[in-house]
């Protein structure tokens, strides 16, 4: 099979290599796009637009000799997938690592529509209707924890992860690296608005649990089982007060006295453990 | 109260400097000493040295302006900590933060003897045995997980972080940075050689539970009351075949198929809130 034809970037003032610096270094152009670098990343991408009809690989930038090395990894890229080659200075200077592996590329993932992650069909063979559980992250700021979020809520069987408005985008380049491959697989909804998402989950008859380090009520004392919504606040400051108020039930983890809290993402991954636990990890079976 | 005296340091090559300077960039100068900025982690550290023995400020270094902002909390160091000023230039120099606060601190923290932790005194007023939970990390290498991992630890209720040879120090900045003060209030072993630690351990009747991520018995599943060791190994390569193998048991936290694993201190955390939940969160109340 003949190589596939590369473009051709020479001038370092091209308005591609701005859109790449611009991402990779600042975050996202605009939600729904992630930027990647290096090779796993581009394979993890890959394998997941092929099993996604959501996660579209639109753009790679390579140096000329991540070109030659990795020319097999681009051999497999979509017709559609434009693949730009600059020289290496050129490339390290668009980088956002300290020792770039030569390879970089936009990724599109579709967002998705929270009817149908709550009313989802019903799961092929199990003759069950969907039991959702959903992570809604409410003004967490660090991109890494909600990374780690999102591959927590992956691996113990979230059917998605929401953000509301002033959260930091589950898009940004460090969420997306912590998340080590599970923006891809997570649905995921960003910036939703409070009050509309309160509505649209009671009225499909999801009950809302907010984690309340003040809460007299354990986690392990309440019941986690049926359509269930998570939500988690920021570190510093906790959930704030409106959404509290709206959540039909606060928990807290049981912690040391004195203690002030753990970790935000720890805190998630214990809730979705708990919750994973009570369903009898049932949803990690589908 | 007159205020005390410091000592003033106006060359930059001052061999004070060059420790701070060094233990704020690369990590300890040897166990046991750890190197903190900012004003809340001096108050923290001055807090652990006022309930816990263990802990001692030994050095404060503060920029001149900073001496001026914080004298009160300068005047609360113990009268044999040593106070250094600096010309604010010269501090900026020294600090690792991008914008330092004029004030960083040397402190030492005792490490723990095994026999201790293991048999410690019966806790006061409970008139019940010890019933040691330790986590041991085996080869992990991000300090900030390892930090992380200690605020779990803490948190949930654990007696002891230990770490085997080959292990990023617990000591390391990041890892202190990390655990959000838990390492002022954690005992800490660091370093230990496996075959004498599993010999203490099977001696002291605790049993040993590997974090597997490919055994088929959930955590979930299995008897975590009693004294418990949870061995917690590196997140890309897991456990040591011979630690494996040493342990009385192999477990897993159930996740959904084709995921790789979650983040080793989320790992941690899930399985020392599965341990304290199932020991009725007893060892939170002493």
């Amino acid at each position: 099979m003949a190589r596939r034809a590369y473009r051709e970037i020479t001038s370092a003032a091209n308005p591609l290599l701005k859109v790449f610096r611009h991402v990779l270094a600042e975050g996202v152009t605009r939600e729904g796009w992630v930027a990647v670098e290096g090779p796993f990343a581009l394979e993890e991408a890959l394998a997941a637009s092929a099993s996604h009809r959501g996660v579209t690989v639109e753009s790679v930038l390579v140096g000329a000799k991540a070109a030659e090395k990795h020319h097999v990894l681009l051999d497999r890229l979509p017709r559609d997938a434009e693949v730009a080659v600059v020289p290496d200075h050129v490339f390290a200077r668009v980088a956002a690592t300290p020792s770039p592996q030569g390879i970089a590329a936009l990724i599109e993932i579709e967002t998705r529509d929270l009817d149908r992650v709550l009313g989802g069909p019903v799961p092929h063979g199990t003759g069950r209707g969907p039991n959702p559980l959903l992570l809604i992250a409410c003004g967490l700021q660090d991109p890494g924890n909600l990374g780690t979020m999102m591959r927590s809520a992956l691996a113990l069987g979230a059917s998605a992860l929401v953000t509301l408005k002033e959260t930091v985008s589950p898009f940004n380049p460090k969420a997306t690296r912590a998340s080590a491959g599970a923006i891809f697989h997570l649905p995921i909804l960003a910036g939703l608005e409070a009050a509309s998402l309160f509505d649209k989950l009671r009225a499909a008859g999801v009950r809302t649990v907010a984690a309340d380090r003040d809460s007299p009520q354990s986690l392990a004392d309440a019941d986690l089982t049926g359509p269930l919504a998570l939500l988690i606040g920021r570190e510093a400051t906790g959930l704030p007060t409106e959404i509290m108020e709206r959540a039909d039930l606060r928990l807290s983890i049981p912690i040391r006295p004195g203690m002030d809290s753990v970790n935000a993402a720890t805190a998630a991954s214990i809730f979705l453990y708990e919750a994973a636990r009570q369903r009898k990890f049932e949803e990690l079976t589908h």
